[in-house]
């Protein structure tokens, strides 16, 4: 309510109380302003009503909620159902215009205001986000200070990285390969497709337990193919273990000499601080055109949106600028609310128990492995994922390998993985040996876990218990189907 | 409640009204079998609590909402702030998978249900969206009936056409062109050089005051470039008069002849019989590969989602696995939502009411014209659009017809645009002459209203109140301007 | 957002579309200004936006909410549930303080604007309420004008009605009795033996088919009893027909005469102007001293709130001091959110539809009562209740009847009452004979049909067609139960 | 959806994965199985999804959500604002019927299991409330394990206490007197009042620092008006320091000797294992007829609700039937929610909190005081309330004291009570000389602060920092106001 609002109050309720709500309602606006002036995430999380009152006053700006408007155009923000009105908070244009994802739209002041104020809070995160490493001592962990721009995207990882391909191919028309150091998810590798290019696999090369980049061959293949033949170099971050980050900061580098553009996938990169101090590094001596990263997998929100930044504020642009047509707020407005919800501190103090609870898997894991005969892949550079060798249940048969995966789905233990030797898969034409574990012919079978963020105590020993029921299981089913008594076999 | 807790039940309260509660109960079951079963939409609408009931199951069947989940995956649908779970009804893990964004995700049983049906009940609707034009005696009026698969994809029609051109690339790889009779909309231009093609712009040719398909400039250019360099031929239905939907039929035709590509550009024409039926003759004489519409322009959701269509299934299932990794299921969610609620005969009845709105407002706009000494152009064959002149205006100054839009605006007329004279635009490096106009030279500035889904009988008559009024004050301004008196400017 | 937040936005999105945001946002608190200034039911409804917007900034003023609180008292406002949090806007502090329930609450401002804004508005739309009857030309409607004071009380009519007769019992310490018309209600019975009275039950006059106040009987006991041993006249409005309204005006006159004072129980009358004309005229010709109302039954909210109105704004007050305690906001917010959503003009075309329902259903039952060979009974003075005579059910077993009221609850036709003759309930120790009749022994059976607020076309048609449904199944198991076929029976 | 619809969607939908969504669904199923079977409060609490999955489905047995419902009955259970729908989640039609606020409502089977289940679920958590004290080893905790009964009441306690009152007045019909030990709260005193009957004030004795019974006071009192015209003993345990609980074994072991009922005020005490076990031991040794008790002040959920216990089923029945007409549900549902989403152990948990910070309060106010020249009071007998003397502030004037409270109060401070000496107030025509302070002359002024159930440690510790700025600034103001320095007047 506004001053003569209240003033009008005070005729119905003692004057010294409204003044006190006045005083509180003030508290609400001091933090609004503080957003509005900084366009930095608050670093303690503000209430749900807070919140909702921000949203509910950004809401009101926007021509559809007018109480007087008349619509006459293709398009007014009318909504036929009012559920789906209230779990949009009335915001309902969307964000951006024809000529630019972020764009100000006239007919939606409140719409452009929350667009514009997301972006800003999230280039704030994601400078601060490794912040963590410093609190336990970590002095790799420098934020990603020199970002320069970012925008969030309603899209996914996979189509806003072909959104960055797409941009590169204006600025090299000759183009038409992408170096891509090997890594088996099919959304990345369609990325490349999609955008209408010839993916260049190399191979990665196996040091110990790890898969990590060969650099040598991407040298080889950039002087095979030609540089100025090849759009850019598309790395990853983030990743499942065995395989490892990719050597952003040589690939950078080389980069930067050959000049060639180099995208980064770093998927679920922004929880770890390791995978954004290699983009910090990488950007310091090298070339980093822009990296990508997902809002679910970093920002626990619901999937469909997906973060680009970069160093260069005019390239970023460019990209915004690329989307033809406005576009979903949803994933905007999901992550304003978790970023506001959480405060800076939240979020920080979800990163450092996530790397808490990284720790607490492997050391889990490696327990579990060593009573059953397997051991903990080692696996140092990958901040996240891990992987448990599977070679006793492989001794028996492969499909007792497989029978695992579908065992821990039935008991409700998601997203551990189970990568078989010698799975072959085609995709858009291209065939990859030994699919699934980023190698042709990498030397065990194994199982995934990972620590990612929101992950609980609970979810690791819930995962670890039901995982030791289900490798007891499978040996007795064998045992048995052998003609010897579990005993005996477990005898062996 | 299963049937266990409803016996339950009757041991604390009566079991006649128990029963009674159960009965009711399978009443909402029913519906929901209903659509199961037929995949369609309901004829009447649900109410928001049935639809509500449906969601709370489809949400339980994620593995996010498994009371004994535990996850160690990189992505496992949980959600940091509780505003943002009970918006999206817990439904976290959105539709598709990295492949293929109509695929089914072994985590979200539910999500994967409500994409699947999103896209079979509005499959439904397609079919027979213009069948209001059957109540209404118009016998043009028949259903895209032949329309063979369609799906929701969470981004903007312009996004959505982009990917269309992509997926074209890799049939016709040495294709460069797209042929695409003018419309002056940057979106659907930039999605052509989004996708990295080279839009050829063939001028509409003027038929009274109608800008119409200049059929023989387009199969001019389609010989001079020769149909293997072309990729598809892009044109609109819907679209601001004096442009008028294309001849779709005709171009189909050439399309076939020539053994090129179509797509169509439907933007806004779903609400509207007379862009379905051309759609529906198209593909019956000739050629339409595929055709894309906006969600929230013809459905009253909130902006951010398009539908792709096509005849051939097989096309359209290329399309869907072309993006790459998994996507927003809020579009889907909403359309849903929206279309449960209406039902098909809500959703008749709106398109209905849209028609006979039109009818009003060009009457309204036809005497507000003629009292102003303008008029209402002739432009029959756009069903949803309509222009006035503003040559009184133009006569005085261009800064007029500018002032027009901007006192319109301000006066909370949304969508009423003005189009004056000789606007000149540079767009990804082409330079539109008499942009807005669809014309390098169209003979009068004139202002554009238009009747869409949703529109009310009091949207119109406020937009004609307020531009009565605004053109009076303009005139008056003008007249003391020039230094005589209102009453004299008036009685010229 | 206040205004130094505009101007920071400003920055971020061009001024002028904050501008015509700021202006937008006015337009709401006009609405609440206009509001506050008046005190009254604004003409028009609210959007579910301006309602929400308003009651979040009542929240915002009630200390639970202030975002720098600390608490040390016993009774905070504090929420253990976000569930319940939400769904009371954060209004936790109920209303009234412990001497009175309509004080104001330091802890509270917002809570106690939401109070004293309720029973104005309220007060409002009870002087207004029959105005229906002037736009159907019913000259016999005045407005409960001369209505000086009223408040919402979070309990149901008869809990209210204890409230008022205790307070009464102050000002009157000798008296033991309160004459009372009979109506057979268990809770309006009960209100007076729960305050302690002893009820002394009028027994009705049948004059043709309705059953009204006997006068005279009233004023020989008043004469009996000693009018300083009578507490009050508990007289009563809207109820089932054959009962009609008591003959408020007389009785008035007659307690004026008497000095006896007078409670009217107009449970569910506001919705018709001839019961809030009786009281007007009541208040006008003699005594009414309070008239309680259902909130639910009346306006269209879920149960549990009453409305005590009276014109002496001191005796009102005597009433809301006798409270002890503070009380649940939750029925006052119910009122406030529905008459701020349907405006007085919404509430008034509902009265105005009811009233409309009351001539159909009194025309389709008395179609269906003469297909039955029974009949409508005449009972011109009930505005809202109807009854059909069930002679011929009755005629062959009294089972019949009883059978015919559980046939219609598995139906699903609500509310539908059936009367059989001859029932006897003893409460509290009083035996009523003939109960639910009003009666000792009324000449027929019957069938009650309401034509209450809220009610459609459709509940009427369904109603009469299932309740044909009823009765001719029902003679045809006779009939066959007789051993003769259905025809045979149907022939008689 | 029921397993029709699950196979239905099997078509859909790879069927392991709905059926492993059946399967989920199934644990939310086996939960509310619990629920009804036990009829208790569950061990560990709910999520929101499976709270809200039971509500509508209880929502879904009420006829007013019946989907071929018609109703001509005079209350429906219509609502007008969805709004409103929405908040109840469409369960309107209150609980109880008109004779008994226990009964079962034909037309609304879900509400009625609601009202059942949550007086269950009620019942149960009162029995176990002090299990708290086995925990922290206190061997006195024994629950009210003999409880025999309990029902939620949408009244306040006031008025909740007035209904057993009236309950009791049927029971002793000559009775007129209500002996009630002094305890200053307004809302105690009036339920007396309005119930109509004439409180006796029994002063409390000092004994040390504390207000205790005095026994031979009311026994005095007894044996002066004659045991059968006092209606009952009126007792209280929670209440505000220096006042403690009264002697409830000694009242209840008195009562039984005379044969007098005993009603316990036990307004906020079901948070303290200390009153729970007073009343447990009273019952058990003497006579105990009914406990009244607040459910915002125990239960942490919206003003407006009280439960009215006991350890005579039929007894607590005969109060039941005593409310006349039916009752908000708001209070119930509030409940419910609430207790399904703690779980016995949150609620436990949040007992134990709250002990925790009792001790913690009380210390850090020690500290204060003395660091400011005054004292705790020593009240052990007080298990949530605690006063520190402001013998100091009085010296200098009584404004100074109440000047504190208002401070207090700006610095929101909510609930600390600043009590002054010598206040005198009038209620109901009952003098009170040294109101609010329980005793016409407590040898000092002083301030309560006390630990209720969800304090947190920031409350604590916010109150002392805001109170210890509050005393210095009052004493510089004094120092000033006396012509000296601050320096000097500290140097005192």
């Amino acid at each position: 309510m506004n001053g003569e609002n209240f003033t009008l109050s005070e005729k119905i309720v003692s004057s010294s109380y409204i003044r006190q709500g006045l005083q509180a309602r003030r508290s609400h606006e001091q933090l609004i302003r503080h957003l509005l002036e900084q366009g930095k995430c608050p670093e303690e999380g503000w209430s749900e009503s807070t919140i909702e009152l921000f949203l509910n006053e950004l809401a009101v700006m926007d021509s559809n909620n007018f109480l007087g408007n008349c619509g006459v155009g293709e398009r007014e923000g009318r909504v036929a159902s009012s559920l789906v009105a209230r779990r949009h908070y009335r915001l309902i244009h969307g964000i951006g215009r024809s000529g630019d994802i972020a764009a100000i739209q006239p007919k939606a002041a409140g719409s452009s205001l929350l667009n514009k104020l997301t972006n800003s809070v999230l280039l704030d995160i994601l400078k601060i986000a490794d912040l963590t490493s410093t609190e336990t001592g970590d002095t790799t962990g420098v934020g990603v200070r020199s970002l320069a721009s970012c925008f969030v995207v309603p899209m996914a990882t996979g189509m806003s990285l072909t959104l960055c391909f797409l941009t590169l191919r204006h600025r090299r028309p000759r183009a038409r390969y992408i170096l891509w150091p090997r890594i088996d998810q099919k959304s990345c590798f369609k990325a490349m497709i999609t955008a209408g290019f010839e993916p260049v696999v190399v191979e990665n090369a196996l040091e110990g337990d790890e898969l990590r980049t060969d650099l040598e061959a991407v040298e080889r293949k950039i002087e095979e193919l030609g540089a100025e033949n090849i759009l850019c170099v598309h790395s990853t971050t983030s990743c499942f273990a065995p395989r490892v980050p990719d050597r952003i900061e040589e690939l950078a580098a080389m980069c930067a000499k050959y000049n060639i553009p180099h995208i980064v996938n770093n998927a679920y990169g922004v929880q770890s601080s390791k995978c954004m101090h290699l983009i910090q590094q990488g950007a310091r001596v090298g070339r980093i055109d822009a990296f990508v990263q997902s809002l679910d997998k970093n920002f626990m929100v619901p999937v469909g949106g997906a973060i680009i930044a970069g160093f260069d504020e005019s390239f970023i642009q460019e990209i915004s600028k690329m989307y033809p047509g406005r576009a979903s707020a949803s994933p905007s407005l999901d992550l304003l609310i978790t970023l506001l919800t959480l405060g800076a501190s939240g979020y920080k103090k979800l990163l450092s128990e996530r790397k808490e609870m990284y720790l607490f898997l492997a050391q889990e894991l490696k327990s579990l492995a060593s009573a059953h005969g397997e051991r903990l892949l080692d696996t140092p550079h990958n901040p996240i994922s891990l992987a448990m060798s599977l070679n006793g249940l492989q001794a028996e048969s492969s499909k007792a390998v497989t029978q695992l995966g579908s065992m821990l789905f039935t008991r409700q233990v998601s997203g551990a993985r189970v990568v078989p030797l010698g799975s072959e898969q085609t995709i858009s034409g291209h065939t990859f040996r030994g699919f699934m574990s980023h190698s042709e012919a990498y030397p065990c079978p194994y199982l995934n876990a990972a620590s990612a963020v929101g992950i609980t105590r609970e979810d690791v020993t819930l995962c670890i218990k039901r995982l030791d029921k289900c490798l007891k299981t499978l040996k007795k089913e064998r045992s048995v189907a052998r003609g010897r008594s579990p005993e005996e076999a477990s005898g062996e």
